[in-house]
């Protein structure tokens, strides 16, 4: 038990049979209507176990938090152009300070201004624990994409690089100062919720979810939700140079590792060969990966070869199947 | 600094300046529209600060969680008959055993049960902290009421009894087994949102609130909003005989701790006399305790006279002022 068990325990009472929410439990977000689509999705991060502040400061923890949150929104397609809000819930140990908080505040507020969404509310608590915060988001769409819906004949394609935020970490535990590898770093500590991306792609999108625990971990989720399969070519994955060389300085296997490391929060898409030509006019960076086959396996393939890998993804103590 | 400020710092970059967003942070319930209008809140609760597991078990935990956040709702009128939904965040530390967290999952699936309210998603992880439970709520109504509004000469009432929850953790404190108090033990470890009521009152209430940490530090938040005063007079407050009696073996005052301790979640609600008449018929237990004034302070009277309470609330380890 654990994790989701627990949550869909919860929910089995009373879940979401109301006509007026057709989608709850299980996806990035939940979805409420009548109200069009609205859009909601919570997360929470702790000291400790989602962020590691000797990496990053309290500035960059308060952006991580909203930006991971938001990304669950820009997973269904939510439209940048109507409203988009969070709520903050904050529990805050005796031994932060003021200038803490503040500099937590600052991140949160940075975060919700390049994201045009407004902070509407939140709780705030003390606690005997770790720094904590909840950031709940809700967003509008015309039409929410889920993960389920990729059919066999769809491409699978990502948004842009892969892990560009685990060479980031890498490079920041290793100490290497390089200003090559600054965007490596940026994306670790300030992760962008690819809000206008995720609006484009869900015009025509199967399905889509974003990377939060690396490509494989993810991909199988997408894949279950939509009961097919997929194949992934590893040498088709668009890595930086500078992650490429991060990954290769310390020894890793750089096409593994930005497939499995995850917080990257680029958006995963199936979509029909005839639509990506159309979205790639569009978004350039969009990168055919892979494509849905028939079946329930995620089949990893370099130069056209099954390969075996053991570990899936990060999981960063968290389980994120739940919106 | 800490509780509100930071929030509100944090909202001071991008708050609630878009116009589908006519309500941010500072009251009991953020508003979103277009949309009709969609109210959202959140509360947090950590084993040891907002809950005692000594005097209740994880199935009362679970449902105490969920109905303090659906009373928000309740206080700014949300319709019982359109789609009620609560997000479920979740931290959970190791020693927390499997059937801990099935005895959680219950109570809240029997709250959400109870008060018609579906779960919709959430997000569990580990801490090495306390348990600590965040629960994001969304319903709609057809108007919000807030805590602004209330005008010099409506008449303040109160949706139902107080004390009863204080009474109960005292009784539960003091080990008192009388049968006769187990109204006040149920008041402490469930309490309900009044949903129903919040609607009915919404019709024509010009301001109103939940009473979570005790009226008068509840009232002093309605008054600060609405720009005005009030004067309430201690021997209106409807205590039970049970709850009473229970202060009284004690040796607390017992208007006085009724009107400090919180924890009820009874409806504070300010309106016009014209329309209290109309609302005391569809709703019995709805008692005037006190009226709005000019001004901005709140005078409590006992028998008319003034008198000094030092302490005017509970604060629970909380700041409730936002939503």
């Amino acid at each position: 038990m654990r994790e989701n068990d627990w949550l869909r325990h919860a929910a089995r009472l009373f879940g979401s049979r109301h006509q007026g929410i057709p989608v709850g439990v299980g996806d990035d977000c939940a979805v409420l209507s009548p109200a069009g689509e609205l859009l909601v999705s919570t997360d929470t991060v702790v000291a400790g176990v989602h962020f590691d502040l000797s990496l990053m400061d309290h500035r960059d923890a308060g952006w991580r938090a909203l930006a991971v949150a938001l990304s669950d929104l820009a997973a269904c397609g939510a439209d940048p152009q109507r409203p988009i809000a969070a709520l903050v819930s904050a529990q805050l140990p005796a031994e932060l300070t003021d200038e803490n908080l503040l500099t937590l505040a600052d991140g949160l507020g940075q975060c919700s201004q390049a994201h045009n969404c407004a902070i509407v509310g939140g709780d705030t608590v003390s606690t005997p624990g770790p720094l904590a915060l909840t950031l709940t988001v809700l967003g509008y769409a015309e039409r929410a994409v889920l993960r389920r819906g990729a059919r066999p004949g769809d491409l699978l394609a990502v948004s842009g690089p892969l892990g560009r935020a685990g060479a980031g970490m890498f490079a920041l535990r290793a100490g290497f100062t390089e200003p090559a590898y600054d965007d490596c770093r940026r994306a670790y500590r300030r992760p962008q919720a690819l809000l206008a991306a995720g609006h484009v792609l869900a015009r025509t999108a199967t399905a889509m979810m974003d990377l939060s625990d690396g490509l494989l971990m993810d991909l199988d989720r997408l894949c279950a939700a939509s009961g097919v399969g997929a194949n992934v070519e590893l040498n088709d994955l668009p890595l930086t140079p500078a992650a490429r060389e991060i990954f290769t300085r310390l020894g890793h296997d750089p096409a593994v590792t930005a497939a499995t490391f995850g917080d990257d929060y680029q958006l995963l898409v199936a979509l029909h060969p005839t639509s990506f030509e159309t979205m790639h006019a569009e978004m350039p960076g969009l990168t055919v990966v892979g494509h849905i086959v028939e079946g329930d396996a995620v089949h990893v393939l370099r130069d056209g070869r099954p390969v075996e890998i053991a570990q899936r993804g990060y999981e960063h103590g968290k389980e994120n199947e739940t919106s």
